[in-house]
């Protein structure tokens, strides 16, 4: 980014298009490579050589390349949605309840939650999930139908929906969540039955979204909280900042150091192939890619991203 | 800020010096509170009632409030500097001996360290900075001198010195530095003899600079990388953006998430009580009051920081 | 004990009857003392001013003191018993699922089951007796039958059972043992269904046992093995030896150094406030009181088995 | 061991030197395997294939096999001496600067260490070997002198030396040593400087002793802290009892818990390939060979103890 320029002008300028197209291109030898998550059947069987990119920008124009219409488990993406409406429900008070720090090691370490007495370090963690899911269901009868509806506004697509099969698979298979959330309740830090809180832990992550669905989704974050299209507040503009630095700090499990590093942006990724990007001010972006590096996040997502920000010179630093 | 204004235009319009005075009035309450670091002697006599603050911009200009003209001990601080130089002796494959990951815990932790083999999670750490120093004394046979100089060169002061009482006072009080630094030669991941590379470090943390000093040393970092005055390349635009994320991930301790939360910049913080803190493209501020919070940081000097960012909307989130 | 003097000498020439009441009356300031353990109704409402104590000999004769007849909770002193039966059902295979090495953590700690993939670091602690209940389901579909049998034959009591509403009360508190047994499955280290693993566990925790039922329960293990009425073998002579050890090593948490160092037996205790340890070769003891130090153990009885090998110079070492 | 008869009777018959000679022989085939410790280049040239034993009874007979009579170098068993020397200095206060826990992590963790506050865990390890030198430092102005005057005595030889080349190899090569007396430092527990403590520190592990001179220098342990010649007291029978126990618990780091099941004495291993163990009120048995399991732990030398236990009966438990 030249600094003489704004990046409203920029972003009106570059041919996203073209470079998305450029970036399918540079990274299509990864795709395929990495590791497909496979602890449930559902998320095992989708096809490692998928690869969708898109961007959405603040004056409404949308731009894609490649898989980016096909809906995938958006896994722990669906955290960042969960914390707007924990935020929204409870307020400062989250944070007595959860931490704002990296976690500095696996994204479901039940060490630091003894050594910090069950106060997860993040909500972005699995165990600080927990603590915010605990925390909207208890301000409001219908958790599950409220988020859903939340995330269908923000991405204005009324045919999202989560994927009940993905959701049993979780719940057979969680037995790292069911530890986590059993720990938490023990140092009675969830208020919640443990099976509620994972039933709708297991929802929130089985929800299946494209990388255009995501895009728009995210905008009220790089548009300090408001609505791209009605500009109504979604969020108030210093929540919305401090989602975007909680992104870039503990968004990408224990490579968030990595992810600010080589990409610069906030970001949140999942085990499904997904990773969403906020360049705050300007636009949004989602990439899929299934095979995952030894991190849990995307290969060829986290090197399209990288690309992005090398080609364009959007960053934040 | 208003996104449809850029950054250069919000500076040049912005009244720093009423923002420095308005601040320094709002934190005042908060100056003389805190723990003044009393592991040495030198370090623990400084009043507690100081507080200084500087701006630099990169169109040259410069803002200052209360003691923004007395040096005090770097310490920390000293430790971009470090790796700006080591960065440029040694290139990428600096990575190799050091990580770029939060490390979630105290700032001198051997647990981590343990963990990973001697690998320190990043350069911005005790145990980081001790390969750092490791780096710059294999690249030059005069390591102290050349940092004195790179530094007096990026602040354009002569006058700036190391303060060798403070040096000694830290050699004799540096047992867990010494228990680090043997720590990793045991791992093998020190080429230099211990005694060497502490003596090196010793003295790296007692530059003795002011918040003028500090704030004008550090705008190559806001500034792509360029000397804001000859515009000269001091290390590469890259790499600058890439000491910012460093900064905004690990240069607090472990509160670089409550600061990437509550102040949105990249910063860097030292024992002695000052802070300095970048706005990409924009400008520098660097901060100092010696009274510290539970977790090492300047207390007045946070909340300074805080309100800087909440008054010009400048963030890079 | 006076070298030229064999135990069984020592033992059939000892007041064991004199010498409990005389420790009865050393204790007694520290009956009352200590907290009783209130994580459950039933456990909360026994009250603190108890005291029994029980000596059982090989040859047949038992001796006591204060409330040795009252029936308490046994809570972790169950461990042995499931240990016993999982050693006869699986043999020395149960060495590959739980290791043999004290855990040098609070006893409930996760941590170490992270670090070592699943396996407990031996069967006394909490995680490593899911393992050997795991084991025992596996063997039995009468699981839960056959080791109260196994309980009443050896302390040769029909009436002894398991309290159902402790039962109840643990699994309904029993967060920390949920949060221990779905990390446990989540490394593939239990075959039956966390549910039924923890049922097992609550009901074995819930028998209700007098220091008299203990004393004589345990008897095979200070006979090699042998049932010390019939003669016959309960588990082989090398077997028992080895219980013997690991309770030495890992019996009562940690404090297990403590107690080898202070007392010098092999004892296993359990939050309901009862210990039991063994002289190989010459007898057993049991001790009741509720209140509780803060590593777990009965502080009153400590203290008494602490004077009791001190007045009967009776010690492995 | 037969129950009715006693321990005294039965070393008055037991055949020890058959014994001892059937042991060499089964363990043949492990001589030579494993790893010999090559940290040092003097210990690194020791010859692999080499095997010794020795037995000393209370009564004053020693039996031998193979390499008994070839001084090595004892290492870590010579804490146990200064264990001894320190407790003879400070008594019971000792135990406010160290613990008597089992570490439950490798030797020379320096986790522990941060979690206690710089209490190690127990005088076994490292960290606590090195408070034990402190304090012995602190008791006399001839703390090297004092040691090898003790250890001549004990062992009835006024041969033994000190091996200056294995103590100067120690020092250079002991980063992991030096960053745990720093790190100990750190927080107070040392009160002489970290050169001089670990300049005792690695004297005495340079000991070199044979297999009949340590099974002589053990005797007091067997012996209630009575010398067998003279009968005086070296150290009283409560603390022989308890130093004991803690080789039991703490004595071949994170092995001690399968040395306690496996062989059932109290026992001090060294990476010298030497192994010390004591039957209390009967014998003590040294054993050597080079080889190193990769727990630390003399490899032929644990099996040569395990089938002592078994051939004799003669075990604690």
């Amino acid at each position: 980014m030249n600094p003489e320029e704004n990046t409203a002008d920029l972003v009106a300028r570059f041919d996203f298009a073209a470079t998305l197209a450029r970036i399918a291109e540079e990274v299509r030898d990864l795709v395929g490579q990495g590791k497909v998550a496979a602890y449930i059947p559902r998320l095992a069987e989708v096809p490692a050589d998928r690869f969708g990119m898109a961007v959405a920008t603040l004056d409404g124009r949308v731009f894609e390349v490649g898989d980016a219409a096909t809906p995938f488990s958006i896994q722990s993406i669906s955290k960042v949605f969960t914390l707007t409406l924990a935020l929204e429900a409870l307020g400062g008070d989250l944070w007595k309840r959860v931490g704002r720090e990296p976690s500095g090691s696996a994204f479901n370490s039940l060490v630091q939650l003894e050594r910090e007495s069950g106060i997860p370090r993040n909500p972005l963690i699995n165990a600080g999930a927990h603590v915010v899911a605990d925390v909207i269901l208890s301000s409001t009868p219908t958790a599950q139908a409220d988020l859903l509806e939340f995330v269908r506004a923000r991405a204005d697509n009324r045919a999202i929906v989560m994927d009940e099969e993905v959701a049993a698979s979780e719940r057979d298979a969680g037995f790292r969540n069911a530890a986590l959330a059993n720990f938490i309740r023990s140092f009675r830090n969830l208020d919640n039955p443990v099976e509620r809180v994972l039933d709708f832990y297991f929802h929130q992550c089985a929800l299946q979204m494209s990388c255009l669905d995501l895009a728009r989704a995210f905008l009220y974050l790089a548009n300090r909280g408001r609505c791209q299209r009605s500009g109504q507040s979604v969020i108030s503009a210093e929540r919305a900042k401090r989602i975007n630095a909680l992104m870039l700090t503990c968004g990408t499990y224990d490579a968030a150091g990595e992810f600010a590093f080589r990409v610069g942006l906030p970001a949140k990724s999942g085990v499904g192939g997904g990773i969403v990007a906020v360049v705050p001010n300007a636009l949004t972006l989602a990439v899929w890619s299934p095979g995952l590096d030894e991190k849990g996040n995307s290969l060829a997502g986290a090197a399209a991203l990288d690309r992005f920000t090398a080609l364009t010179g959007l960053s934040i630093f």
